[in-house]
């Protein structure tokens, strides 16, 4: 295995913010990238490449390549897939059918080259495909992230650093559950420096107390308001894929909300939704249960009883899917 | 003057790359996105903002606002203009008429509220814009900088490291002259680590001589080249922006090629045109003239009077254009 | 005021490694070291100007200058004083009286030129000296930071991040109160992505309960420890120092630790000591009260008890100790 | 071979100060420290660690550890042997015959666990150590790199680059053979962006011409001076070791001038000495020959024989020193 070698599936909005963002981080020396389209690849490959003969870029290798570059990759992000459109009416799950069968095919190629790479998934519907790809290819649990709600805890600590006037970096705050509708914050355990959310109000001298409801509404939506502003989400997904690619390559051990197949967390099995979990070369090295409250524990209850109508739905209509 | 306050202006693929590119670098903390469609905007400064929550990523203010934000910017970079589509057949020029009205409204405006900012321009026809930019509305000279060829020297950097086996930042060599057909390499000034471009293929164990005219030709149809396979460029000219942003930040006095209105280097006025500038807080510091041999002096000669005619033309078709 | 310039008074163990560290972030570009040995500044400052011709070190100017450099500075770091040495016997306060002259001579010889700029102090002992520097020197309390219990804080991040196996920077748990023997740590806020401290045996798979006390003991003493191991304590003091650095360049907002006149926080005044306050270009913007139980309260007021018995030591017998 | 995994032998003023400076780099995250006196490591170490709690330093395990540690290393540095003092006269060679031992003891060491990792050689005599420990112990030669004229060439640098305005980085210009008095720099490669030496005083705006002698001279006796001054050398030679871990790390091919056992470059065999190297994940992948004026060869051929003196003198009195 290269230690320095990433391989991105995918050449659209999120795959090429991506290529972008991790070569500004100049933290991999071999990137290859995989696409259907190769003209597409090749356009964003070869700008790319441009940018590593400015001082403070290192120089790096980027091409373009087929599934054979998996053999001896380190990381492997996916963004294959349909992406939500505005006619979707804010539902992930509408790009179901479409997207575990393009997963399906990407995994039946890289399981043909490694099992040994981590694999930063980031396609939709997120936490079903995490499920399928893990279960569907025996791939190692632990080497198998979904992106999850990293994106959505991002987003919910800058909406709260950004109400009290702080660093988002210093809100802990977590979403957890389903990249998606039910997602949800185990309010209990929010807190900034120790300071717990009932307090923000007095500590931070706002004029009026935050709303749980309008932030939890607020970060689900605003996936899709960006998508009606700008015509595609980008930034803050790669960016996500790229807090993986550091922990990975930098063995940080740092704590991360991110989907895996779970195996008894909460009492809970069959399913792949976002928890806290540690993050090493090795991929997730723990995967950690907040303490919930009764409003969080339904929550849970609902996300997991979500899931796995959706993939009962899979099973039964696709059971074919994918072939594999 | 706020010291770490960049203006964006324009919000399409170079504005936003721009946006996300700078952002990595973490070498300003309050970034304004001025744009004529508001939501384009909205939507890249939200996608964005999220980024900044993620440890590695400093907290930056990102927003969206208007002209009057230029008040106090340390740096406005303009992105502004029609972009060159497939139709265009390779020419920037074709771009013109249109940009320069475009150009004109920006600086328009932008003038209303500073002339102390470091203005640089991405627009194309670059060297065009340059010009009309700095004395139609007087701005300071060195303080009005346009990419120019550093990314042509870039790509140039990279296409000879590439070749050589090497890191192309360790490729001395420089594109002069136009951003664009007008463009020139000083090959008798071309090295690396003090190896003269002749011996090359001897130190570098290269299979065949390199031949300059395709490198030179390949330098400036490779944005073409991207063009025709993503349907845009970005990455490569937005950190090309990004360069000069932090040379700027951090005084850097650094010698990188730009577009400046010439002021007698080779003898030349009342032109805009790339050669090597010493960049450092206050802009353009210094101006140096790479010694020319006789080929490089007819291609500097024919460069300038090739931009000079599309300046008459301009004077004359346009004598109000902009209007200011 | 020149936005990127850093003013380290001091050339010792403290002040060259703060000099040595924060080139290596590039995030200052004008730093002047002040010592009243020149010739050891000069050594420092000659060999630290060399790490600046390597690729990814920014151009940085690097020199040696008078008090009169001050008067521009965006930051002033003191670290001037005599550093405790083994035959201290763990105490900082031996350096009390001698450190207290020497702090208000730099004071003296700061204000003749400037308030505006935020000083950073990192002698000891710490709190006597922020308030000294404060309340004699009438410089604006929210441009005076002590590092304080910064540094604490992240050794006590660092143990238990080590213990629970994650990265430090995962713990929520601040060190507060005085740089020294009555630093406190209030239990009931320390949580690690708000798992609470009780729950870290389970969550972590810990063999055994983590021992508070213990770890409040190897925090306070793992200073002297490294001072009979290595003969002085420098990286770690000069990380803390170049955090601020950072916090303030980027006009962070982030919420760090530090040592400040308190104004009526838990009702306390006319003492200095370490509380959570965010950090941003013009200094201290909040300082935040962590709820405390009632061991947490008690450890505050003898840390606030045992300060102010200093204070009047102090005032009693060094009513005139620098002169003013 | 664990691809992060750094080792330091030594951990004197040279080798703490590459862990603290290495740890700002964020590019390795396995560090051991391997020191005779292991209080002195452990107290280094310690220090160091904490660092890592800060918010923008990445996790790094920092640990003290035996020579078995270097079985599975990707770099080895070694720092080991007597410094020079200001007793010596300027003149490396004192510490020849102590520092031959040491440097044997250890290679003796290193070679009982791996010949696979890149060994980094920053102790003096440089180039004499150099030959002794790849010649004596059969080390794979392109991966025994000394730091040789890296740092006279950053020094050189960063004098022209303050002479002519510029950043030093900007200066394409080496010093070469010995890092010691016979060293020597080959003017007539040296250049700026392609500017000849001998127009410097044009295109800079220089008021007198620069002395080419009194440039190497300095060069030469900075070193020493920075001795005088503050007692030792750290800062430069750290980041030029520094900056070979970051070339080997990201698999750079960057170009530096480094010492190497010559195999036919020049036409010379059978001796250690820098020339500019092509630096990969693998070492050192080409040597290359800077084209030499007549009284450039002149130099270089004083200094292999100068160096063979040495090496002559060496084998003769110490035939069997490090008892081989």
């Amino acid at each position: 295995m290269k230690s320095g070698k990433l391989v991105i599936i995918g050449a659209g909005n999120v795959g090429s913010a991506i290529l972008n963002s991790v070569l500004r981080l100049n933290i991999v020396n071999d990137i290859v990238v995989i696409n259907r389209n190769q003209d597409k690849a090749r356009g964003e490959v070869l700008d790319a490449s441009h940018t590593t003969a400015f001082v403070y870029s290192a120089n790096t290798s980027i091409r373009v390549g087929g599934y054979e570059e998996c053999a001896d990759a380190k990381i492997i992000i996916i963004t294959s897939g349909a992406n939500i459109t505005q006619g979707n009416n804010g539902d992930r799950m509408v790009l179901l059918e479409k997207n575990v069968a393009i997963l399906s095919e990407v995994m039946d190629n890289i399981t043909k080259y490694t099992k040994e790479a981590i694999v930063i998934l980031v396609s939709n519907p997120l936490d079903v495909l995490v499920y399928v790809a893990q279960t569907r290819f025996g791939y190692p649990r632990e080497k198998l992230i979904g992106t999850g709600t990293l994106l959505d805890t991002a987003r919910f600590n800058k909406m709260l650093g950004d109400i009290c006037g702080v660093d988002a970096k210093n809100v802990t705050g977590y979403v957890l559950g389903e990249h998606g509708a039910a997602a949800f914050i185990p309010w209990n355990t929010v807190n900034i420096v120790g300071i717990a959310f009932d307090d923000f109000e007095k500590q931070f001298g706002l004029a009026e107390k935050i709303d749980k409801d309008k932030i939890l509404q607020d970060m689900k939506t605003v996936g899709f308001d960006i998508l009606a502003l700008k015509g595609h989400t980008s930034s803050g997904v790669a960016l996500s894929a790229c807090r993986l690619v550091t922990a990975i390559m930098r063995n940080e051990k740092c704590i991360l909300p991110v989907s895996i197949v779970l195996d008894g967390q909460y009492g809970v099995t069959d399913v792949a939704l976002s928890l806290p979990c540690v993050i090493s070369e090795n991929g997730i090295e723990r995967v950690l249960e907040l303490p919930l409250d009764e409003k969080g524990q339904g929550e849970l209850d609902h996300c997991v009883s979500h899931l796995k109508g959706i993939l009962r739905t899979l099973t039964a209509g696709n059971s074919n899917a994918g072939g594999q």
